[in-house]
């Protein structure tokens, strides 16, 4: 890559890689105060690492940033393959960048771990908002299965909201387990759905519609608008049978056209009703804090199962007992017995 | 409580506790094979015992019994407090009991743990179920907070088939996170409703459909049978939007009157094809087997918990650390941090 297609890609040239020979702490936090979204980039890249010490520095990153946490609106964007995503995040992107706001755009590809393409995947997907300079595009790897989905998003989070996106667009394929995860760092969540009644088409789990606060209709328009309008009416009354964790609100189900702009302004409108709802029941804060905590918990025995299962009786055990239950009828009962064995004597004269 | 008494509520009196000295596994495995009640009882107790001694005849039991296990059908049966849970399963229960069946009925009720009166509370709640030979009704203590919900309810089921019992029906409310457990345990979920379209009156998480095969909409009755024939149609519609597991299904919602004992036949017949279609399609063992293995890996990581969190140290710290996140905004990351050095140092030399 040239330094001419750095340039136009959005890095200011002030704060070049060359022109510093160390990069310490502050080198990271002018960068963040700057908005400058190549260091934005590296602060990721840092805490992505598996270098210990590149993590030690993400860490210390982290800790001195001050981001102002309650101006910042956090959005899950779920959806099936197909629906319009991409689309949507660019439309709705752009629209909030013309309501002077600053889009971070967040994308939990579970593919991104076999195709290391996707990172330039997901900037061809959204090419206005990824050349932007008010706007950041960063796919999250989707990590691996004992460290978990999404390990680092709410810290990656936290740093787009130190150099300043304050709206931060999380993005999820609405099929896996990653969406429960990210109702535990987002305020809000959308669910995109298509024109169409039934399950083929839209290839929900049923379990997803618990997460979302908002319904939106994607490509409304042309032949299919009518085809939206019946399905909106149906979600309507689907959505009067189940219970949203917040009383006073009921979902709201709304028409969009991502490829004619159109629907983008109430999508806005119901964004900023929920959150100001939620801010007025003093529960926004409250959320958070309790996201938090529970973030603290999970990751804390994601942690203790990572350092755990590094040890490799432990994890030879573990999968080969797993596999004899799958394969030759073991009962769980006898293969949890043995794996108690084996911790209670890695532990002992510790405990 | 008197011999004649004992005698009554269905215990084998050649199976008398008085009349056997020595409790060993051939007595327990003995009580098994002859159906008894009673000692099916005294094996649960053992599994659910905190002594050491107790919990390893309870796996003796459970190493030794030979069950059929896909001779069985393991039924969750969730609902909001009020929508007649308890009535449904005792009209149902003996609906199966007409056919031939054995019902065994197993409740887990999270105020188990403080309400020590429940074990007769079920009992005052089924009481025809309770007091008859072909059926045994169970209340499983939820267990605590780091064990987990549910702990031994998968070997219950499993002791209960070795005693006989076809059906096994597990009871939750439908209100908390044991329905997720339970699905793990369970070959069908029915989800009660009752007579009316708002989330208000049904108190339902949207979540909780996520796990429903079977919808009932229970007391359609007397004045409230058209309301309940409305909600027919109101979930029947609403189904048609989410996708099941398995895609040839497509969720039936009946209506029924368990204190008039209408519609049971329904029911039975709706389960009926759901465990056929199973077995059709080869998902019904294998479904089983993926449950077993799922089964270990939850409980695996609760046992590592469990052990782990023995030690005050690291009890305390995480406690406190927690409590630090939502009251004082310390950063998830840092508490994690924080956990992860201990975690270390306890498995040092170690691993």
């Amino acid at each position: 890559m040239s330094a001419s297609k750095k340039i136009k890609s959005g890095i200011n040239p002030e704060f070049s890689v060359k022109t510093r020979k160390v990069k310490d702490v502050s080198y990271y936090l002018n960068g963040l105060q700057n908005k400058n979204r190549f260091i934005l980039s590296e602060c990721i890249t840092l805490l992505e690492s598996t270098n210990v010490a590149k993590r030690a520095m993400a860490g210390k990153i982290l800790d001195s940033v001050i981001y102002p946490t309650d101006k910042s609106v956090r959005i899950g964007i779920t959806g099936s393959p197909g629906v319009g995503k991409s689309t949507f995040i660019e439309a709705f992107g752009m629209f909030l960048i013309s309501k002077g706001h600053f889009p971070a755009i967040l994308t939990i590809d579970p593919s991104s771990q076999t195709n290391k393409g996707s990172i330039l995947g997901d900037k061809t997907r959204m090419q206005k908002l990824a050349s932007h300079q008010q706007a950041f595009v960063r796919p999250t790897p989707s990590g691996n299965v004992l460290g978990g989905t999404a390990e680092y998003t709410k810290e990656t989070i936290h740093l787009c909201e130190a150099a300043g996106f304050d709206f931060i667009l999380v993005e999820t394929v609405g099929v896996g387990q990653s969406e429960s995860e990210v109702d535990n760092i987002t305020d809000i969540n959308i669910l995109l759905l298509q024109p169409g009644a039934g399950d083929d088409i839209q290839g929900i789990k049923r379990g997803i519609m618990e997460n979302a606060d908002i319904f939106i209709i994607n490509k409304a328009d042309g032949r299919q608008l009518e085809l939206a309008k019946q399905t909106k009416a149906a979600y309507n009354n689907a959505i009067q049978l189940f219970h949203h964790d917040v009383k006073s609100w009921t979902c709201p189900v709304s028409l969009v056209s991502s490829i004619e702009n159109k629907g983008m302004d109430k999508v806005y409108e119901h964004v900023s009703s929920y959150i100001l709802l939620l801010k007025n029941l003093n529960q926004f804060d409250k959320k958070r804090l309790l996201q938090e905590q529970k973030w603290f918990e999970t990751q804390t025995l994601k942690s203790l199962q990572h350092i755990i299962f590094k040890n490799k009786v432990v994890a030879n055990k573990y999968f080969s007992l797993s596999d004899k239950i799958r394969k030759s009828g073991l009962s769980s009962r006898a293969a949890i017995q043995k794996m108690e064995d084996i911790f209670i004597s890695l532990l002992k004269n510790k405990t």
